[in-house]
């Protein structure tokens, strides 16, 4: 059971432009085509719980690219587009409910996904792993991923992998906060 | 002939929390006593251009780990401790003007250090090399490495050194701004 955060950002750790643009990344050159991963990632788990920016951001490229259920966390929106019906719902309520009803109905590794809610979770303590790829780019402006969420939170290395000349991937485990290291 | 970051952040970007404490790096196990590279790379560069409240920092812990000349800009420092006459000095100018001042003397190697230092050079495009090793911890608050400079960047990766399992060491190099890949 763990609940995932798997995301690529800048070298000064924004997810994307101001704007929302990811060209920079999606630009990447990739000439074996590859998804770096993202069909293994997406096997692994049950389910995502999405921000609200970011589902709207995914519904722009008319393209849905989940093969599990969406959980879109929003105190707002009323209803999903039709087509989505049995792709994604509407969730409400703390990070903390949300993964306890999830984890009821079975839906047991969770992708978390979106800026706000990765910050929301994490700073409850709920994510457990991170896989953060990293493009060797600097912005020097944007949506960033961690800004000062306000409360530290200790990890280990699990994994590092080099995908090309552009972009590394890192795997962290959440540290368990009784160990005898990295004490601050 | 290049100019060279080499610095170590937590996984949210901070060199140091807001007071400048480092706890959090200093105190990762180190059971076999690495330097981690410092002293393989401090034998690479000719001398080190270090920012004032970097240098405020290291008289601090009363201990001198340079064994090149170290140049300490400042524009209102008016002397260094004796103590140091032959190791340091303080140099003032524009980044340009002060690498090619250094370049003249045979320094062609250069450490670049300091938050400030280092964004500054950045934004004038005089980095060539970034060594930047990640601790796997988010502090949530503290002194950031890259903030937003504000001016894109690209870098490409060159290689990947897992130092141990809370340390990442990943070394970028300038991205030639005329190659085809990376575009924006």
């Amino acid at each position: 059971m763990a609940n995932i955060i798997y995301i690529a950002c800048s070298i000064d750790g924004f997810i994307a432009r101001e704007d929302g643009d990811i060209d920079w990344l999606v630009n990447i050159p990739n000439k074996s085509n590859s998804d770096y991963g993202f069909e293994e990632f997406m096997n692994r788990i049950d389910g995502i719980i999405m921000g609200r920016k970011t589902f709207e951001k995914v519904l722009e490229i008319n393209f849905w690219p989940y093969t599990k259920p969406v959980f879109v966390l929003s105190g707002t929106l009323k209803k999903l587009p039709e087509e989505l019906e049995k792709k994604a719902e509407i969730v409400s309520g703390s990070p903390e409910d949300i993964i306890k009803r999830l984890n009821a109905k079975g839906i047991k590794n969770i992708y978390i996904d979106g800026g706000t809610t990765i910050r929301n979770f994490l700073k409850e303590g709920l994510i457990d792993e991170m896989i953060i790829t990293t493009a060797s780019i600097i912005l020097g402006a944007g949506i960033p991923l961690f800004a000062g969420i306000g409360t530290e939170k200790k990890f280990a290395i699990e994994k590092t992998e080099q995908l090309n000349e552009y972009l590394v991937k890192i795997y962290y485990k959440k540290k368990d906060e009784n160990a005898d290291t990295l004490e601050s």
